[in-house]
């Protein structure tokens, strides 16, 4: 039997309940519970606000799949989703204190999940969404912000965007070139590409082209998505149409959130010098860091813990959930996003910035503390 | 401010996550989460039951409402329920270290409320329906038990009528008298007095006579659903027609859910000899027990803590999860609910049995583990 599946038998869960209360104590129990719980729940009737005071509310994730993306092992359905949304539960615990629950649902239709998710909302400070396959995704967390008064994030876009920016924030500080300026080839244009040119374009850089596996995403293509026609307009600037080589030629920057191995050693050595490299598909990235590093790339990072500049959602979705709790927000914008990347990236100071650490590691509890406060900032501002 | 409103606000949160794998060790998680986490989810994909092994799905239960009547405070909404939903999911843990999982819907259609739970199934092993209005706790449950492979459990109906039938078993062995032949009234025609009456009925109890707020349930009258229209026919085998003090003249037993001062000390009077009085009203029961003494009542029992012999659901719900979960059940039966009650009055010896100690306390924690074994040798001899 594998490791991990004799650890996953020996916890049966890696998350479970808590009780904060005493309530073997008569007195406690009178309160908890029947008679005195009636107050509470009167004083929430008269001022729903009061929930987020008086029950688990104010800290409280619903961590939300439809199991049809999970990992790169595609549509493998709710029950099977559970180890990775328990594991997102437990990390929001363990690096944010955010109390989570895994919520995976058995349809596959978007106004269904959305509609599912928000008669639920009022047990709920916040939702995260989890591995649902786009354009689907991109459906359901329309709607449910929309729907919602909560704060809507998907991990997968989001999260994955943050950490990306953060990384690319130290690579360009090492390499010193500018935002504006860099020439970006992100290679996947599903939910993780498309949510990294949307961010990388709201924090100011200008020079994106995105590539899928039909090639370069360029103005007269038609794509399966509103959001990845909108980008054919504002991504490419030059208008190319060809193959992810053609666009890696002179490129500042590759982002790869695609497939294994796709990215050969050539391609790197036709990027322009001091060429990064983030080959973050997983757990075999587009090209591996000493093929990279042999064919010129100045940085690399990976999705892999095993690698320096791990590019990890971790660094983001605690914190992140953290400071939208704590601030009460109502949403997460992309304004708390940048301002979450910016804050990871603040982490590693100019004199210990290096080629193997543009970004602190996954397990840095600095981190969390730091994109809260991040947030936090953004949202009172915004207020 | 009250006593229960400073605690509420000093807890915020009745529950909180517990994560049971130590995830800042990188090779934890590793396992526990990316990339270790997809065995867990492939085997799941292979084997939907194994679920039940590689996560916590064998120890969580959905604690569910729709807020529509919320201790005796009636419809008061999905966020002002959750602190008794919170007290419930805490008393599941602390009781019988089952991990539940608070959820307060949003709507007050049947059909939609049960679609929501029957969609989240795969993340939990059971089900507890809990301060649901009648009739439509009723749909809700016959619904849920149609759609789901997991037990489903609607306390404010089976668990009430657990516990009262444990405390009649008592009280009928401390006066000598036969189930089969005691004359029952029940006040109370909603959900936990129709549940009540039937469980009764299933345990061989044959003379119950239901009374609602418009006088005694016979054969002739048309009721609002079509479980107390099937009642009418089955009880009141006299078929009398009258008032609550016509339906007790000569009874032996009352059991009260009905509303608080209703029995007068003259009904009492009318009982037969060693009278029953299960005044179970809450906060303020059907007659206060001194004044039922008074009227010759030999056995009193209330859903009080601060009076003898209390009647109160949390000897009853942890114990049939933590046996149905332990056995696998698919349903909450009729026979293993009746082994429950049994085995809550077993626990009171014969040379303890007196008229103020005919059902072990609420905070007895011999109760969930006789409950949960009773449970577990019904569920087992059925398969």
């Amino acid at each position: 039997m594998s490791k991990a599946i004799e650890a996953h038998e020996k916890w049966r869960g890696k998350i479970e309940t808590k009780v904060r209360a005493d309530l073997h104590d008569p007195e406690v129990l009178a309160i908890a519970y029947t008679p005195g719980v009636a107050e509470p729940c009167l004083e929430i009737q008269r001022d729903v606000s009061r929930s987020f005071d008086l029950t688990r509310r104010w800290n409280t994730v619903a961590v939300v799949t439809d199991g049809t993306a999970v990992l790169g092992l595609g549509d493998i359905g709710p029950e099977a989703a559970m180890p990775v949304m328990e594991g997102k539960c437990a990390l929001l615990k363990a690096f944010a204190d955010v109390d989570a629950i895994p919520l995976c649902v058995n349809s596959k239709d978007p106004e269904e999940i959305a509609h599912t998710i928000a008669l639920l909302q009022g047990s709920f400070g916040g939702v995260n969404l989890e591995d649902i396959a786009a354009p689907r995704c991109f459906e359901i967390e329309a709607r449910l912000k929309g729907l919602c008064h909560i704060p809507i994030f998907h991990d997968d876009q989001h999260g994955t965007a943050v950490v990306t920016l953060a990384g690319l924030t130290g690579a360009l500080r090492l390499v010193k070139k500018d935002a504006s300026m860099a020439r970006i080839v992100i290679s996947g244009a599903g939910a993780a590409g498309c949510a990294i040119a949307e961010l990388l374009f709201a924090a100011g850089y200008g020079d994106i082209t995105l590539v899928n596996s039909k090639g370069i995403i360029h103005r007269e293509g038609h794509y399966s998505s509103h959001r990845l026609n909108a980008l054919a307009q504002k991504t490419n600037p030059r208008n190319t149409i060809g193959t992810l080589a053609d666009a890696m030629a002179h490129a500042d920057v590759f982002i790869g959130v695609s497939a294994p191995g796709i990215v050969t050693p050539e391609m790197v050595q036709s990027m322009a010098n001091h060429a990064i490299v983030f080959a973050c598909a997983n757990p075999i990235p587009e090209i591996m860091p000493d093929a990279a590093k042999k064919a010129g790339a100045r940085v690399v990072a990976t999705g892999r813990s095993d690698f320096p500049n791990q590019i990890n959602n971790v660094q983001a979705f605690p914190g992140i959930f953290r400071g939208a709790l704590d601030a009460r927000a109502k949403d997460i914008t992309l304004e708390m996003n940048i301002a979450a990347s910016y804050a990871i990236a603040a982490l590693v100071a100019d004199e210990e910035l290096n080629e193997n650490y543009i970004i602190p590691s996954a397990l840095d509890m600095r981190v969390p503390a730091a994109v809260a406060k991040a947030v936090i900032a953004v949202a009172t501002s915004a207020t």
